[in-house]
C-alpha cells in the first residue's frame, strides 16, 4: 500500500481529502497542527475523524504565536465577518500553509511517502495566496529539490484534488464518498461543543455550499 | 533600516551570516530552533552571540522527533566520523532547512522583513540536498507565491552569501568583519562545555577550512 500525508484540519475540505484518499487505496497519515488556533476544538473533530477512517494521526505543537498576530490567534483581534471582499483578510496566518506543507514533507520522507494531500481551493476560498495552483506547483518543485527522497527518486507530488472545485462541488463530491459532515468544523471561532459561528470566512462559504449544492446543511450553529 | 531575518544556530556559517548581514545596516533578527539536536549546547552560543550582534533572538521549540530519525537527534543512531563520501549522509534531518525557511518566511512576513539570510554552502559540506542553490532559487520563488507580502510587493529574497565560498573563504571573510570564531559552535555532539569532536562531518569541515585559510583554529576540541 502506498503511503500519503493529508494535511488534516477536522474541516470540511481536509476530510473530503482524507476520504478521498482512503478511497483511492492509499495508507494514510493525517497531520495536524495545533497552532493557538481559536477553534481549537476541531483538533477534537480531527482526532474522531482520522480514527474513523483507520488513519494514523499526529498533531504537531507549532510555536507560531511567537512571532505572529493573526484573527485566528490573537484574542485581540475579532474574527471578522465575511465580507467577499478579494482582500486577504486579517485570519491570513503569514506563510501557514507553507509551514504546514514543509512538515508534512519531513514526515513523508520519514515514512518514505511521495503523496502529500492539501485540501486547498481556489474557486470558493478566503483569497489567500497559499491556497492557489502556483503555490502548489511551487512548493512541489521545491519539495523535489529539499530533500534526499526527491533528489534520488524524485516524483513527491503535492495533490489539491479540491484546488478547481466550488464548495458545493467538494461537499457533493464528499457525501458520494459517504462523508458525515455533521462531525466536520469549519468555523474559526467554533465553541467548546464545536458549534459554528454561522458568520465567519469558513462559516459563509460553507453554508452556500450546502446550500448551491442543494443539500440539508448538518452544521450545529451556536444560535 | 531594513529588516533581516537570519537562520542562526551559533555555528561557523551562520554567525558569519549575520556578521554580514549587520555590516551591510540590515537590522537583524536571529532565529534559532530547538528541535532535539544533541548538539543543544548551540542554542547557548547562539544566545551570546545574538547579543553581541545586539540582534533580536528568537528560539523556537519545533517537535521534528515527533516523527523524523537522524544521527543529529536520535540517541540511537551514533554520528559518524567524517568519511568524504558523496552520499546524503544518516545526520540528514528530512526537510530541515524548507522547515526553517518555512518559520523565516513566517516571521519576515509578520515583521514587513523582505531579506532571510541562511548560510549554506554547496562547496565544503555534507552533501544535503537543502543546501544548493537550485533549493534556494525553488524556495525564493515559492516564497513570493505562497505570501501576502509576496504577492503584493514582491522582491522576498532568500540570501545564501556562502553558497560558492569555500569553509576557508567564510572563515576570511568572517574574520575581516572581525568574528571570534572561538566562540561559534559547529560540532555535531558538542559537549556541554562546548567543547567539539574534532571528528564529525561539521568538526572535520572546519578544521579544514582553518588550516587552507592559513589561521590558527581556536577552536575548542574533547581531547
Amino acid at each position: 500500500m502506498k503511503k500519503v500525508i493529508v494535511l488534516f484540519s477536522g474541516g470540511l475540505d481536509s476530510t473530503t481529502c482524507l476520504a478521498l484518499a482512503a478511497s483511492r487505496g492509499y495508507e494514510c497519515y493525517a497531520l495536524s497542527f495545533s497552532y493557538g488556533q481559536k477553534h481549537s476544538i476541531e483538533l477534537e473533530a480531527a482526532k474522531k475523524i482520522a480514527a474513523s477512517f483507520k488513519a494514523q494521526h499526529l498533531i504537531m505543537d507549532l510555536p507560531i504565536s511567537q512571532y505572529q498576530h493573526s484573527a485566528l490567534t490573537d484574542q485581540n483581534i475579532d474574527i471578522p465577518h465575511h465580507t467577499g471582499s478579494t482582500q486577504i483578510p486579517v485570519t491570513y496566518v503569514p506563510a501557514r500553509n507553507t509551514i504546514f506543507l514543509a512538515f508534512a514533507l519531513g514526515w513523508a520522507e520519514t515514512l518514505n511517502a511521495k503523496d502529500i494531500f492539501i485540501g486547498v481551493s481556489h474557486i470558493d476560498y478566503s483569497g489567500y495566496p497559499d491556497c492557489r495552483p502556483e503555490f502548489i506547483q511551487a512548493f512541489q518543485r521545491m519539495a523535489n529539490l529539499a530533500t534526499k527522497m526527491g533528489v534520488e527518486e524524485g516524483n513527491i507530488t503535492i495533490h489539491a484534488p479540491l484546488i478547481n472545485l466550488s464548495k458545493a462541488e467538494t461537499i457533493k463530491m464528499g457525501l458520494e464518498l459517504g462523508i458525515d459532515y455533521r462531525i466536520t468544523i469549519s468555523c474559526y471561532q467554533a465553541d467548546n461543543q464545536g458549534k459554528a459561528c454561522g458568520y465567519c470566512d469558513s462559516c459563509t462559504l460553507r453554508k452556500q455550499g450546502f446550500l448551491i449544492a442543494g443539500v440539508v446543511d448538518p452544521t450545529s450553529y451556536q444560535s
